[in-house]
């Protein structure tokens, strides 16, 4: 590589020319039948998504197009599609909150802001290739933050099942503000609501069987009438809203949707907030690009297909961006929708940008249907959708495997739960990472002794090995850095006191060390020391290539009284004084 | 112990009734004379460090008196002498800067404040035995830290030794302030500064061999000679400053320094300040920690005695908060007082009660003499103190040794002189352990072999080992968890999917882990299920027993193709193919 420039490989920058230059007429059946599909499974989606983000729901729709496009160019996934998602809406609305914008106007802007900031983070990460960050999620945190959040977004919809006001980010304010307004249910608006839930409660989990059973129809098709099916039920009420006149009654409805384009350019009247808006957006950056990964990688491994999480980042920055730039919301991969698009068929990430054109037909022709279409439907959609987000055996499944583990999915859920997402999630990663900390810095060390018949040395308390009174070998299960460094020197030195006057050698076997920085090699030195002054001989045994590497550059090897040992064998063998062939070690 | 309780080990509690029972008048003999030796050096040094500190002389003694009794009565080590420290003065007027208080009562009672807290925390963290948290300061960010302080002290005592007023708690503030301030130099203090500098350097370095060849003094006698030496550059300069009146000339005195015992009580007048000193108290009190437990196990080991960390916190505690109520501020173990003191033959604590009695006396009837002490004499004691403190040889020793050593120095040594002393050592625990999260979250696997004549597997690069085309033996250098899962996953296909054709088998060798979290786990599970799709069977060997106790909670080893096996050198032979006896390994 030296001298010479390195091609660009355009292919992986721009993933469009690699599956584009090969587009054929099944690629396009397929994508086309895709794009219908969840075009009418996202209309009612988006509007319902906007509202929880606390947006009019024409805001929904203008995220889902120009997002769908740009991903389609830069995404490696070849079925996420890209839209507003739950939580991310709520992390949205939880954003904008404190800022007490007063205008719907000013609201928007800020909305718009919030996505081309979450974009240019997004991808200056992927410029910097920072991938790898998403790593600190780890899995027993994710999903404990999606349960709490889909818990919090189902009950931030009651109200509008009920016909009440209620504000809040986290539980107590939500389950206060509720009952504090319980005096202005609407009846109407609850028999709306329960309707619409029931509807698509029973379209979720017995739609498809019924067809099945009933009707002949294949898995497939029935599956597919079940994702579509939510359309009725929006059909269905809104048309039952305008023949009754429901608003008359007291029903909220979505109202006057604006047709059109959406609209291009800058946010405008916002750009003092910025400061406000930074953390929110780094921390919907995060959590969006984790969900939309997690959702891509699941579906690429059923393919054998491959993402790249870096040009993963430059695909979400770039629809964010685009997001931002025409009217719309965060935006991110979701779930759902990308299970439909796969089930569907589509097969390239053309199905996205025909979705597009189908949204903005939508958003161009359809949104005056929309006047009548009851609120309490759309949050009976989200419900239904959220709720199978929340899975708390995940608490359990924590529990019965480790309880570091359970601490970091109790405190994130209870955390979302009582102070909202943004602290929830920053609990997680921070209490996952104090702990495995803390783990690190009380390290196992085992006693080893010889497996008879075998090179083999296992702990003297779980097997039936071979010792010797005069050589005491001791396995450190860690890494040695500072944290566990002092720790280490008091635990070597008060066992070898336990037998300081049978014993002639002390070996450490360094198999599982995978690090000595300088404060454990200061240790290191200190423990041969203190054995020096007691006669005592220090040997390492089985250290490994890298922290040889290291150690080579420091006086210790010269220092330490014993020898450094390529296998814990030969420094048992040529160290013990008794060295009876009768028990059975290898020859 | 079940059903009984413990008796109390009063003697651990109480150290004083372990020692003080078996006084005898050797120890007497010893501990006296170390006391006079420890309070002339104490006398200019205490002073000096109020001065650094930014409060007035006789705050310096008084926080020298009380704070050795009650180390006396609680602290484990037999020769540390607890006091106003270099670092911790430092640190206090730091702390003290911002409160921008204005009378000098008021800027006394913060000080005792902060003493009374840091105390109150040292006592907390000692009750719940938290001595471990300081092992979270590496020893190369406490010593970058300590050389970027001594390097600080230094240049905030310059002010004292030209005689111009200054400012600033990091190097650009000092730098910055000194020099618009340089035409406010007296030559006068600049004289008496250079001379003093002078005499205290030449009795550092050379009074000892000077006494030693000149005179046949024995080294012991000479060494002590040099150590109370500074008094007698005092005793000169307050002298010369007597005579030729030098406050006249514009030369600053110590000037009237108030007679009588220390005042005891609260300190008053600076509650509502407590919210503000909360923070500088717990940096002070783990800094000044580290620091004396440091001293006491450096001493300590020489005597082969033992040091207890948490009932050090106690006793530092109880000394904090004895200081705090005597009109004191913050104190801790000294480098400088201690050595002096277990060099001059102190055999108990009680030589650090002989010496709080040799100060009280100093603060009753001494205090009038200070008066034409030139401030710059103590200053010079201050810069000639903390000179030993600089060592940037630790930035070279850590740059050969380790890049990631040397980042976190570089870090606390860079933000200590350019942000001041909170912000260094923060930033200094951070980046390490940063670093040390990053390093596991990329860990290192080796691909191994069989070293023939021997059942010890190494990696295939570094030695010259046995292999099998159906049998791929990777080694995983780290504990598995969610910051390193994913890259794992993605190491190990990558690796496997290289030979496809011609791998069967594939073992994970987990001799070096150490852990698997519930995010490792499920990445255990999707390598599990991705092999058995090409056909490939996985193996772990060498799990170690807490790892394995683990899994066996879960239903991976239900689920896994291969066997986990005790041995890589079980696991080797059981699988491989052409099992050659003449390629060497052991029978």
């Amino acid at each position: 590589m030296t001298g010479a420039w390195k091609k660009p490989d355009w292919g992986r920058v721009l993933p469009i020319l690699d599956w584009g230059s090969r587009y054929d007429r099944t690629d396009l059946t397929g994508d086309i039948t895709a794009a219908v599909i969840v075009t009418i499974m996202l209309i009612p989606q988006s509007l319902a998504y906007a509202l929880l983000a606390g947006l009019p729901a024409e805001v929904g729709l203008y995220a889902s197009i120009l997002p769908l496009v740009f991903y389609a160019v830069f995404g490696t996934s070849r079925v996420l599609a890209v839209g507003p998602v739950a939580v991310v809406s709520l992390m949205t609305a939880s954003a904008l909150a404190p800022l007490g914008l007063t205008s719907v106007t000013e609201y928007i802007a800020a909305a718009g802001m919030l996505a081309l900031l979450s974009g240019l983070m997004l991808l200056g990460m992927g410029v910097l290739r920072l991938g790898v960050i998403a790593n600190f999620l780890s899995h027993p945190v994710i999903a404990g933050f999606i349960t709490a959040s889909g818990l919090l977004i189902a009950l931030s919809q009651v109200k509008h099942l009920i016909g009440i006001e209620a504000h809040g980010h986290n539980l107590p304010e939500l389950l206060w503000s509720m009952a504090s307004h319980l005096n202005q249910i609407n009846l109407f608006t609850l028999m709306v609501g329960a309707v619409a839930l029931a509807m698509l409660y029973w379209i979720r989990t017995s739609l498809s069987p019924f067809l099945q059973t009933r009707f002949g129809v294949s898995a497939n098709a029935a599956g597919t009438a079940a994702r579509v099916g939510p359309v009725f039920a929006v059909i269905g009420t809104a048309l039952v809203s305008w023949l009754l006149d429901l608003p008359s009654l007291g029903v909220a409805v979505v109202g006057d949707v604006p047709a059109g384009l959406p609209p291009l350019g800058l946010p405008t009247g916002v750009w003092d907030r910025i400061p406000d808006l930074l953390l929110p957006a780094a921390l919907i950056s995060i959590i969006g690009y984790v969900e939309s990964v997690s959702v891509a990688q699941t579906l690429a491994s059923k393919k054998r297909q491959k993402i790249d999480a870096n040009q993963e980042l430059v695909a979400l920055g770039a629809s964010n961006l685009s997001a931002g730039l025409s009217g719309g919301y965060p935006v991110t991969g979701g779930f759902a929708r990308s299970v439909v698009n796969f089930d569907a068929g589509a097969r390239t990430p053309a199905a996205g940008a025909f979705t597009a054109i189908g949204l903005l037909f939508a958003a161009m022709y359809l949104t005056p249907l929309l006047y009548f279409l009851p609120k309490a439907t759309l949050a009976a959609t989200i419900v239904i959708a959220v709720l199978s987000l929340v899975d708390l055996r995940v608490l359990s499944h924590a529990w019965g495997y480790s309880k570091a583990d359970f601490a970091a999915v109790a405190t994130t859920v209870s955390l979302t739960l009582a102070f909202g997402v943004e602290i929830g999630v920053a609990a997680g990663v921070l209490v996952s990472l104090f702990l495995f900390v803390r783990k690190t810095s009380r390290p196992h060390v085992a006693e080893v002794g010889l497996v008879p018949g075998t090179q083999h040395f296992r702990n003297i308390l779980r097997h039936k090995v071979v010792t010797d009174p005069t050589v005491l070998t001791l396995r450190i299960d860690e890494s040695l850095y500072f944290a566990n460094a002092r720790r280490m020197e008091d635990m070597i030195l008060a066992r070898v006191l336990k037998d300081k006057d049978s014993l002639k050698h002390v070996i450490l076997m360094c198999s599982a060390v995978n690090e000595i920085d300088l404060s454990a090699l200061e240790s290191l030195e200190t423990i041969n020391h203190r054995l020096e002054n007691m006669d005592v001989t220090l040997h390492l045994s089985e250290v490994k290539g890298p922290v040889m590497d290291r150690l080579k550059r420091s006086a210790f090897l010269e220092e330490i009284t014993g020898q450094v040992f390529l296998s814990q064998f030969d420094a048992f063998h040529s160290l013990r004084e008794n060295p009876e062939p009768s028990s059975g070690e290898a020859a």
